[in-house]
């Protein structure tokens, strides 16, 4: 029997008044221990480090040592909450006001763990013990960096002889009401930044000079001439925003700058691995750097370097029927709603639970995700505690 | 008979440890002033402010009081020096070795300054007296802003009933040796800065937002796709040069920036006036945005603003050959070399001069000029006195 109010609300608003700003851990899961515990869980708060990133704060807990395990995974940092003068209730004090409780973490993610803790509290208490193995994966570095968190507690609990059958991640996935979507895969994403180097002079000297802007140009011309692809019944189209330009951090009108840059991001569906459309994008800036065609009066190539942003993020897709049906019915069953099967929006660490075993999101309505007055309705907390309820339910009985 | 060492060596030694980086005075006013009484001069010392800019120090010295009316032109501010660390010798230590004297300003231009100082003293010295009106218009904003500089000292002295028959601007016009080249005019200077509007967003989620690269390169392309022009036998081309990029501050990888900008300048000659270009400008930057054939799948105009940097410059070509002539011949009777009659290059204060009187530029050899060891040959500034004291007595006899 759980020793704590084990009702969703309670639960969040302890997390919410832990200060945990990425990549502080403040408190959240020291509290998810305390709240772990009882519930018969083993916990492990391992510290991950690397050179250049602050050391990061994760949980590893596991209970059961027989029958089919299933993974939960999150995070418990969040982003910085801005000024207080933008919020109605100050981010970290987890005020209820007209059935919705405010806090910075509320929906991303903090309601999702706090959902999933009470959904568990309710099946102890109900049926004496918690079924075959569970595990919850969260970690403290998934808005920052991402190097020192879930990849890294993956590895850990892999070598701690852990292995998972699923997992579900409690991100928020619904863009409006809960039982909108599940995410049942996620883009890839890829950035990198193209420099063309010139001569810096003066202009009214330009033939002492050469001006990188006019090469730069030409080469995001051929980036964007042509779509990467048209997307599938699967993922939505490969797109490519450039994101960032610079002129060499040139400040005068009268200075023809040295070198000139655009950094860009690429969103890509499973047409590509990381490396076909890094070859691409390769291909096609060797294309328009050399097309003399396109630079009337230039007899010589455009000299250019690419910079790869470190760890493109791989795309993926859950084929897994039984876990992605057990989710989707037990949405159903509670809302009423047939949840979408989507695989659009950003990337989350499903991209690397994915290569460990087959990983599903679903969690609360994320509109108000990263925004001043982040807050949830205390019926959507009810709400996702029924459905994880039964979720965890369902999906043991089917592997029993 | 002056009262003081008039070789322009000395005057320059005297000018150079005055450190008048700009728009600091510097004691090189005072200096100026007291080499100049002695040599019959009324000089004043009007100081211009403006809002934004700094307060500076300006001096116009007059003699005579009928006959013909010739002025000289300069500046004694200087850039700049630098660290100390990269130069032979301290930059406002004026220290002579091997026959060249070192110095912040020694050819840009309190060099040009000195010469002509020397050659009044010789031809005083010579004659007894100066020849007819003789105005020296010394700024100290040639380097900075030019905003309280040389535009409002020939104002100032319009107000005091002055006016100017010929102007001679001794900025160092010669590239490499004394005698290249006078300059008889100079291209004008326009500048401006286009920002396309977007909406910001996140990079997953494109549909959201508008990324404003795609347009700023299609306004680039059409800004850079033909010549403005293909010059002429007295000015070089018309040139457009991108000189700054800036996607509205972003700092993301994952960010569709709000806006994009790029700055630009061109130097125009006279095919244009800053009118002309400006709308041919504008006709471009229209063009391409409402041209939808080069954005597939856009269905309206690209929004951009254009913000035009305050006072272009306007190109001026001297026409008076009475003073090209004596001058070119002065040059050629003391260098044995026939210089170039040039427009190219920078501009300089001579935009200002043109509204008043005809305007030519000739001094020292500018290769040094704004780099650490800037210095000049003593025979230079030997030569260049002699050239300015043939210059001003054969001007004279010409206009008697
Ligand atoms: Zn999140
Ligand atoms: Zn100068």
């Amino acid at each position: 029997m759980s020793q704590f109010d084990a009702s969703p609300a309670a639960i969040l608003a302890r997390l919410i008044r832990c200060p945990s700003v990425t990549p502080i851990e403040g408190g959240a899961l020291g509290e998810l221990e305390e709240m772990l515990i009882p519930l018969g869980f083993r916990v492990e708060r391992p510290v991950f480090s690397d050179t250049n990133t602050p050391d990061v704060e994760n949980l590893l807990a596991f209970s059961g040592d027989k029958g089919p395990h299933l993974a939960f995974a999150g995070h418990t940092d969040v982003v910085p909450a801005g000024p207080d003068s933008d919020w109605q209730h100050p981010p970290f004090a987890a005020v209820i006001e007209n059935g919705e409780l405010f806090g910075r973490g509320a929906v991303d993610m903090k309601g999702g763990i706090a959902c999933f803790v009470a959904a568990l509290a309710r099946i102890q208490a109900r049926e004496g013990r918690l079924p075959g193995r569970i595990s919850l994966i969260v970690t403290g570095d998934e808005e920052g960096p991402s190097i020192n968190g879930t990849e890294k507690l993956l590895r850990f609990a892999a070598g701690k002889g852990l292995s998972f059958d699923a997992c579900l991640v409690g991100e928020p996935t619904n863009p409006d009401a809960l039982g909108d979507m599940i995410k049942i895969g996620r883009r890839g994403s890829v950035s990198g930044t193209v420099t063309v180097e010139g001569r810096q002079g003066h202009v009214a000297y330009p033939h002492l000079a050469e001006n990188p802007v006019r090469g730069l140009a030409t080469l995001l011309d051929g980036l964007l001439a042509r779509p990467l692809d048209a997307g599938n019944e699967r993922f939505q189209a490969t797109n490519l925003e450039v994101t960032m330009l610079d002129a060499g951090g040139n400040t005068s009108f009268n200075v023809i700058p040295a070198r000139a840059a655009a950094s860009f991001n690429v969103r890509f569906n499973d047409e590509w691995t990381p490396e076909s459309l890094m070859a691409e994008i390769v291909a096609r800036l060797d294309a328009a750097a050399t097309d003399l065609r396109l630079r009337p009066g230039r007899s010589e190539p455009i000299r250019y370097r690419l910079a790869w942003r470190e760890r493109p993020s791989d795309v993926f897709l859950t084929r897994n029927d039984a876990l992605i049906g057990v989710l989707a019915a037990a949405v159903e069953t509670v809302t009423g709603r047939r949840p979408a099967l989507s695989t659009s929006g950003g990337t989350s660490d499903a991209r690397f639970i994915k290569d460990y075993c087959p990983v599903v999101e679903f969690g609360l309505v994320g509109r108000t995700m990263h925004m001043a007055n982040e807050r949830v309705a205390l019926s959507d907390l009810e709400t996702l505690t029924e459905i994880y309820d039964l979720f965890i339910t369902r999906w043991f009985a089917a592997h029993a």
